[in-house]
């Protein structure tokens, strides 16, 4: 009996995980998807994330209906429940870049409806691949358990912060130049600020997965810090 | 034994409620004081809501902690459970508005040093008038399990979204008339999204106290359907 209970268990855990994994998968899709909407332009692809988007919610709730269940009918302790309340909170940080895609789609038709801004796709491109890249490594970090990789998602995270405020010094600058591309030029500012949140969530993400291999919660932490307390443990 | 341990458990979900409204009024302090910091102007308050989102930090890592041990210890069923996971939740939107606040500081400092805005002052002070009620009133609604009065913040939040759109086209068309003051006007536009995104977090808050007194999850309905399913309840 005991060993059918801890059977069902291990099923319920592995279910958690491979929920995670595939709302991960439609997220990630996503932000590569918003991206695109706008640098082709392609309205129709927008579109398509707005509708997706319901899907994600759908999902978070589903999976946090899951994670409670799991918590009063197993009572886990120890690395079970870590494992439970990971995937509680990055089911929250997936629902949030699933928003802040939809936020990106939006801007995309707002461009393709009033004008292309004059400035900005090169950035946009550039941070978009490199944030991509990170939902995808911050994935499979939580997938694979690689705590290295998930220290590399936070380290990239530095590098996207650093590209989204040049990037937007330069579009302040050059909306002084030219005063009538403002509200085309905003857009892609609220575009590029969508991405850089989306590549916050995924370095959330890496510090849950550091929290959950290794029990240590590593935020608010500088990144140094984080990789010394990694190390040391 | 058994009463013993009851008591203990009562007393451990008092002092998540307790610790959780103490964090709550830290966050609202820093919400009204980064405001403050901006309309003033004052650069010492603005310094030290950035001193302080250290503590708003330590508090979310303290509460998250504690939750935990609840769960582990106590393995809390029903309505206790939700009580837990919602101090988690809401600890976490707790967090978040802190983060705001802290951007809405720097904001003010950057002012400061680079100059007033020459707009979007009154705009200001009115959404973080709104956007303070409703963090208080987000935190009353938790401390007496009041739903009416979760509602009523998660009312407000449309109105704030309002405001704030309207905030932001008169900014950007007065940004394209006096092109000088771009670089200023972007520090209030900052510093207004962030009050928007204490509001979202207030709304957050709302919903999960829903969640927490009647165990329904409103997470992504319409306001109308809120209000239907919390009455047919």
């Amino acid at each position: 009996m005991d060993q059918h209970i801890s059977r069902q268990f291990n099923a319920d855990l592995e279910e958690l995980k491979t929920q995670l994994l595939e709302m991960g998968g439609l997220v990630e899709q996503q932000t590569i998807n918003a991206v695109k909407a706008i640098t082709t332009p392609d309205s129709d692809l927008a579109e398509r994330v707005l509708v997706t988007e319901e899907e994600v919610d759908a999902r978070e709730l589903k999976l946090d209906e899951n994670c409670t269940l799991v918590l009063a009918r197993r009572q886990p302790a120890a690395s079970d429940l870590r494992m439970v309340l990971s995937v509680a909170r990055i089911t929250r940080d997936l629902e949030r870049m699933g928003d802040e895609a939809h936020k990106v789609a939006k801007m995309a038709i707002h461009l393709n409806e009033h004008g292309e801004a004059p400035r900005g796709y090169v950035e946009l491109r550039h941070i978009g691949t490199i944030v991509h890249q990170m939902v995808i490594s911050a994935l499979d970090a939580f997938a694979r358990f690689d705590v290295d990789l998930a220290i590399s998602v936070a380290q990239e995270d530095k590098k996207v912060d650093q590209e989204y405020k040049s990037a937007m010094r330069e579009l302040a600058t050059y909306m002084m130049e030219d005063p009538r591309s403002i509200s085309r030029v905003l857009n892609i500012i609220w575009a590029l600020r969508a991405l850089e949140r989306i590549g916050d969530h995924a370095a959330n993400i890496a510090e849950h997965v550091i929290y959950l291999v290794k029990g240590l919660d590593v935020r608010h932490q500088s990144l140094q810090e984080m990789e010394r307390q990694v190390k040391e443990q």
